[in-house]
């Protein structure tokens, strides 16, 4: 019988990708874990190899088969035969439920396999495993340990010809190509279970599987163990703890660096990389009249009947139902501002209905159908600087406002038609930080602002403040003092609405005396107490909650779907929560204005806007000099966007249509103005949404292995169907009204400091307040001078100040001027910046720029060359950054 | 001329103990990191060093003879020998504050050391390395690079017979005693840069420089090199990227275990480790009445001289500043609290006056004098509860407390005769953490509690509540309509104080009215609007705002200096925030009470307590059984904290004082109970940070590498100082009765939520709601199965759910025995629990249950065996548990 000398000492260890111990005493895997080895057993393994039996192409069809070919080569005597055969046939007696373990087996995989859990078929076949592995794995069985009647140790190498299920020795259910046994006498320290790891490390690497399946001698089995000895990294001793386990990295080097082609195209399936920001075939210059939007229809018309049957899978049900809640949280959010902003101009009803309308119109039509329109930002600024200055010069907005919109549809297809789209390079991220953080701070302020005014109009009592004191005073003749019917004072109630006698007055509230036909009289009718700092309380927990919501997606608690949910519709739930402790205390906070008849917020107007209204006719001419402001922004706003989405990390197949799409924004801003609906530009944030909630990402990925992203559903049916619900929820007022304003409040002010904190400006303020030693390890860090980065930033500050103080003046309707001044800062910061550091700090998108001229500066972006230091940042998939616009 | 090849591929490298690149880019040091290094570069390095020249106890004394052994020797053209000495004693251009490098140097440290930053003599002085370097550095200088003019490959490697300060080879001005020369022909790829680092890595590495120093002949160098080899982890290709950089870990593996004895025992400055739980000596039984508190007296009496003479140190000032801060802060929480549950029997003049008296006298004669004594959760809970048992049976409070204080002192003076002290090895884990978390449940509890009952006492005003009409009607006969003077509702202000002519009232506010002889009639007169919501959010703030800056430590902001000052103050400045803001918007909001003359709180007492009072004479014995439940929660408390506080991972090395500690607080427990001041025992947290504001630490550490812990600065100084400052601060009560009680409530409720979170109990209970995949790799997971883990928690669980039912009946006072019964529960526990699973869900203390039979499962303590798979988690000096009482 064969008893392994050190019972507690037994270890079953699997790679699929990264090596799983099985810990015994709490009978599962561990955490997968970078596998860790000593040089030594590596050594000892090649040289028990060496020495030892290799049987290449072996034509075993059983376990039994394999067994017998293994003992019977080896110089035993009948009697070790035996004892070994016996053992190795023996069931493992490891299952994952007991205790105590027999034998010790180590098992590896090949492309992707693993290792035994018990003995039954039934529990192979049900391993949680399997559904882990790609079709067509194989395993591999390492077998190591020591016996105590083995005088010498004992190696075999098998591979057989055909791969051969090997019954209870694999955990699931798997051909296997290759088996190892290492046994050996006793010996002190774990040689014989640390060489059995290291043969489980080496079967389970690609390369070493491609040469060994093509070996046909024992040297090239050993030529196979060094070449992976040569690529191996080596820890020094005394500067790492061998034991300690590293969690498995992000991003693995990519295998193709180490396979010969044949193998990696197969493996990586084709997916070759674009050039970051290399500008994309759509934004190259044909030179004719509109020549980029007509190649833009030519190109997007080809894949018209696909983009309605690629929807035809269920992961799109949830991503409509995410970018919906999302939508009208934004409708109902935007919508409040809006009519904040204009008075009561536009509102909420024509939020809702514009983004209906407009979505519903681009999706059907534009040439990125994952592009949510949405009257973000920056837009609506502009619509309330221009409110502001209509108002201040007494003209009549919504004609005047028509007379813009449709100036800016001519300039826009000016743009169009000029191919003005391709200048969108000289837009680099100093630009869209300008952008971005400019219009996070006028929500964040905005915000705050409206906050504060609530104080104003529900001032907080003090004391000694006129707090107290307000009766319901009656018209008509005094009446005599004797009827003062005075009530105990416990008994507050039946006093309310007692008659003062004389002075033909009670203490009725307001509302209802005012109903009686008295007036309310005194210092306090006009204070409603309480409200101000409810609605603070209001205002802080919507804030803090959808911020909280937002970051469970990064806590270990609760499985991954309800995390996953939470952080999706952190806005939601935020502002429903609010609602729910709103109506629970029922205090007369200021609620959302909804009309409840389907007609404009503005009384007295119709659908369509009246061209001219009170307005003078030359009014109409003047309007260009505003649109000329606002199509400056759209244009910024909207191609930015459109780069962002078209980026090529996202893998669209579809192409990008930005002259299509600058043209439809245009159609639908004539088409607003008309009707008097705000305008829409592409969103980023929640356009990168949607294309993140239709991810293809492959399904089987091995334990510690983060699945690998394939590439976006695109179609044009998502979007659609969001929009047409979208429009069916105009019906939602008597729900809409419930909202109070000091939640939305909180909202705005979440998604300012959302948006402000995702840009990489923000990182580099806070540079500024991190001492050297614990700053982050980023890429530009170590290349570009710390005072080099901290003086980028502080010219980004100072634009940002002059930006604002501009936004601050009367001059206000200019600052998309300012804006454009972004990118003739960027360009003078050329002579203060050498081109490196713009590089590192800025990356580039105009392709002069690109081109300089000494090699070795230029970050590395090919992963052929070992020579770079930063190559392991370069693995990791670019992230979408979101670093503009506010939603 | 010497021109590399390469020029922007120049790399400089350090190794003090980690390594720290020169990017030339940013021009600083990277962050430390581990080096990994390729196998070849290795096996390279071994051939050229074995084909090479070695100098063995080379006689140069200075660069330049150096430099002449070193190309003397080698067969080298003369032509080609100028040359490499003209380079060779060139100064390096690479100044960090230069960019272009000239040459590619990489040196290295021994012991401890470092490399070159420039080139002239005063910068290496000043180099801020030189700090980190302990007395007796030596440097050692690696160069390796390509040289266009070499036809083959040339290794030098020199030991000089005595250490040799190199010039401007080395970043400090420290001797050298090794230099190596790597140089050769150009190559593709990085061969000789990575064959330097490799050359660096090894001499930085302890034991090759031990074995290099006997060194006598190559041999025994190539065999230091090949033992280093024997001993290096390795990571596989594909599994891992091998230009990550691996930041330092938090814990090596311990010199010792790879160093002869000699070497280490001087590195390793004698510090021995007592293995943890281990009973102290302290602990022994003597078997004699008060053996255990002579033999205590004994051992202190030789340390007293030094108890004040080793607080001379500058540390122990912040020391004194942040305890008295944090023990203020204490007073005023616990003493409003105090206050409210006695309802003015006691209040915050009898906690200041207690704290400071028994704290300074404990200081001066206990057994642990770095123990800060406080009136802590379980103590203060038990007066409350005796508070509520007085009342409700209509007994005179102090008189009765002065009782159960005497019985009290009886009861612990018969423990401190028997030695009860040992059997505080029975209170493990199980029973620390259901004691620490019902108190902290309680104070949750009550802080909620508290806020809610607020908001009764100031209702918040629904629309339709009697908020509206209160006015002031004066006494006397009415008058005529006429006198009716109405001012226009615009000018509010005018009107505060109009006369009301017939009803002879004002509109005046309530306090107003009283003064000038009116009586304010209305249903709101008794209603003060807004202080609810503003209490609330006084709460809010407070709580978070000291959650906030708890956790600034963790952040990266700011120098280390005031993150601490920040997490450290975290609730005064909680408290002097709340305080602003509440004084800022003048609300009135409740306030602490605080007596103005030096005066017992309750009126009409004297300072001391009368024995009797108006209690019957035979409760004086009926005093006795309170008392037994209140003996065993001071033993309790008192023992547990002692035990933590002496804990071997504190070093401590003046030895403990259990029975003295536990007598003295019997001493004082009297004393208090005559003066009727609270009751005080030691404080767990408190008394942790006094002792982690005197921590010594080593001075000198690599980058990378944490100061190591030396100890404590024991003394009775600095807690004396405290207390008389506390004792001074009683003077402070203009500025105390400022601080709004919703503020203290708030401070309340984060000491309960901190004290609750930071018990192991709560990581288990946050387990039953992890998802397997996400579980964090706590050791207790690797070896217990999770249902066993989830059976654990879920007991736990269940015995606090039964201590809070009792808790919350009339029989609540018999908590102590309770929390006693959680002893026999854990006992129970060892039937349904295996040892072994016990010993890592529930670290024993007690010694029978240490000798587990089985070797192997127990946990290996010892950093001897190779076989342990945790030995990683084990090198971690173990951190202080805070897991009892609150403050």
């Amino acid at each position: 019988m064969w008893k392994s000398e050190r019972l507690n000492n037994c270890h079953v260890v699997r790679w699929v990708l990264f090596e799983e111990k099985l810990e015994v005493g709490a009978g599962r895997w561990s955490a997968p874990h970078v596998p860790t080895l000593a040089l030594p057993s590596l050594q000892k393994l090649r040289s028990l190899l060496a020495e030892g039996l290799v049987l290449l192409d072996c034509p075993a069809q059983s376990l039994l088969e394999l067994v017998e070919q293994v003992t019977r080569m080896e110089s035993l005597s009948p009697e070790l035969k035996g004892q070994l055969q016996a053992l190795l046939l023996q069931t493992p007696q490891y299952n994952i439920r007991m205790r105590g373990a027999r034998l010790c087996w180590d098992s590896t995989n090949l492309r992707k396999v693993s290792h035994d859990e018990s003995g039954p078929r039934k529990e192979q076949r049900q391993s949680p495993l399997r559904q882990k592995l790609p079709a067509g794995a194989e395993a591999a069985a390492v077998l190591a340990g020591e016996l105590g009647f083995l005088a010498r140790p004992l190696g075999a190498f098998v591979r057989l010809q055909n791969p051969v299920v090997l019954g209870p020795l694999t955990e699931v259910l798997l051909p296997s190509r290759f088996f190892c046994l290492l046994l050996g006498p006793p010996t002190p320290g774990r040689a014989y279970h640390e060489m059995g790891r290291a043969a489980g490390v080496l079967l389970s690497d690609l390369r070493f599987q491609w040469s060994v399946r093509r070996a046909s001698t024992l040297h090239d089995l050993l030529a196979a163990l060094d070449a992976f000895l040569q690529e191996v990294t080596v820890l020094p001793p005394g500067r790492w703890d061998p034991t300690a386990r590293i969690p498995p990295p992000k991003c693995l080097p990519p295998r193709h660096k180490r396979l010969p082609s044949e193998v990696w195209e197969v493996a990586e399936d084709g997916q070759q990389r674009r050039g970051p920001y290399r500008p994309s075939p759509e934004l190259q210059r044909t030179g004719w009249l509109f020549g980029g939007l007509v190649q833009d229809v030519r190109r997007k018309v080809l894949w018209y009947p696909s983009d309605f049957l690629d929807a035809l899978h269920p992961q799109c049900v949830p991503a409509v139902l995410y970018i919906y809640l999302a939508t009208i949280t934004n409708a109902i959010t935007f919508g409040a501002l809006l009519g904040d902003a204009t008075e009561g101009a536009q509102g909420v009803l024509e939020t809702f209905l514009g983004t209906a309308v407009t979505g519903a119109a681009f999706c059907l039509v534009a040439g990125q159908p994952l592009t949510i329109l949405s009257n973000t930002g920056p837009v609506l600024v502009f619509e309330r600087l221009l409110f502001t200055f209509c108002r201040d010069h007494s003209l009549d907005y919504l004609p005047f406002r028509l007379w813009v919109g449709i100036w800016v549809a001519t300039f826009c297809l000016v743009l169009v038609a000029t191919e003005a789209s391709v200048l969108v390079r000289y837009f680099t991220r100093f630009t869209e930080e300008g952008f971005c953080a400019l219009i996070s701070l006028i929500f964040i302020y905005d915000a705050l602002g409206k906050m504060l005014s609530l104080t104003r109009a529900y001032p907080i009592q003090r004391p000694g403040s006129p707090a107290y004191g307000c009766f319901c005073q009656y018209p008509g003749p005094g009446e005599n003092v004797s009827q003062w019917t005075w009530t105990k004072p416990n008994a507050r109630d039946d006093i309310t609405s007692m008659e003062l006698g004389l002075v033909n007055a009670s203490l009725l509230p307001p509302p209802e005396c005012t109903q009686k036909g008295g007036y309310p009289r005194g210092p306090g009718c006009h204070t409603v107490p309480d409200i101000a700092f409810f609605s603070l309380l209001l205002f802080l927990t919507s804030f803090f909650f959808a911020t909280a919501l937002k970051h469970v997606k990064n806590s270990h608690l609760f499985p991954s779907v309800v995390r996953k949910a939470f952080s999706d519709f952190s806005s939601v739930l935020a502002i429903l929560m609010g609602c729910v402790l709103d109506a629970f205390l029922g205090l007369a906070t200021p609620k959302l204005l909804v009309p409840t008849e389907f007609k404009p917020t503005l009384p007295g107007r119709g659908w369509l806007v009246s061209p001219f209204g009170a307005n003078s006719w030359w009014l109409s001419v003047a309007a260009a000099l505003p649109a000329l402001l606002l199509s400056i922004l759209i244009f910024m706003d909207q191609q930015i966007t459109a780069v962002i989405l078209n980026r090529p990390e996202y893998r669209l197949r579809k192409g990008a249509g930005f002259h299509l799409d600058l043209f439809c924004v245009a159609v639908l801003i004539l088409l607003t103005s008309m009707l008097g609906l705000p305008w829409y530009v592409s969103a980023t944030v929640i356009s990168l949404a949607h294309m993140d909630s239709l991810r293809r990402e492959s399904r089987v990925c091995a334990p510690g292995e983060a699945p690998s992203f394939l590439g976006i559903r695109e179609q044009r049916l998502t979007g659609l169907m969001v929009f047409i619900l979208t429009g069916v929820s105009i019906f939602l007022a008597p729900v809409l009204k419930l909202i109070p304003m000091p939640v939305l409040y909180g909202i705005f002010l979440y998604m300012g400091v959302a948006a402000l904190s995702s840009i990489q400006f923000m990182k580099r303020v806070k540079l500024l307040l991190t001492p050297a030693k614990h700053q982050p390890d980023l890429l530009f860090l170590r290349h570009v001078p710390l005072s080099r980065v901290h003086l980028f930033t502080a010219i980004q500050l100072a634009c940002l100040g002059l930006l604002w103080i501009i936004k601050s003046t009367p001059a206000a309707i200019i600052f998309p001027i300012m804006l454009l001044g972004l990118v003739g800062v960027r360009k003078a910061l050329e002579w203060v910046f050498s081109a490196q550091e713009l590089l590192w700090l800025d990356e580039l998108m105009s392709e002069e720029e690109r081109n300089i001229p000494e090699k070795g500066l230029e970050p590395n972006h090919s992963f052929s060359g070992s020579n770079s230091e930063d190559s392991e940042l370069m693995y990791q998939p670019k992230a979408p950054e979101i670093n503009i616009s506010v939603n």
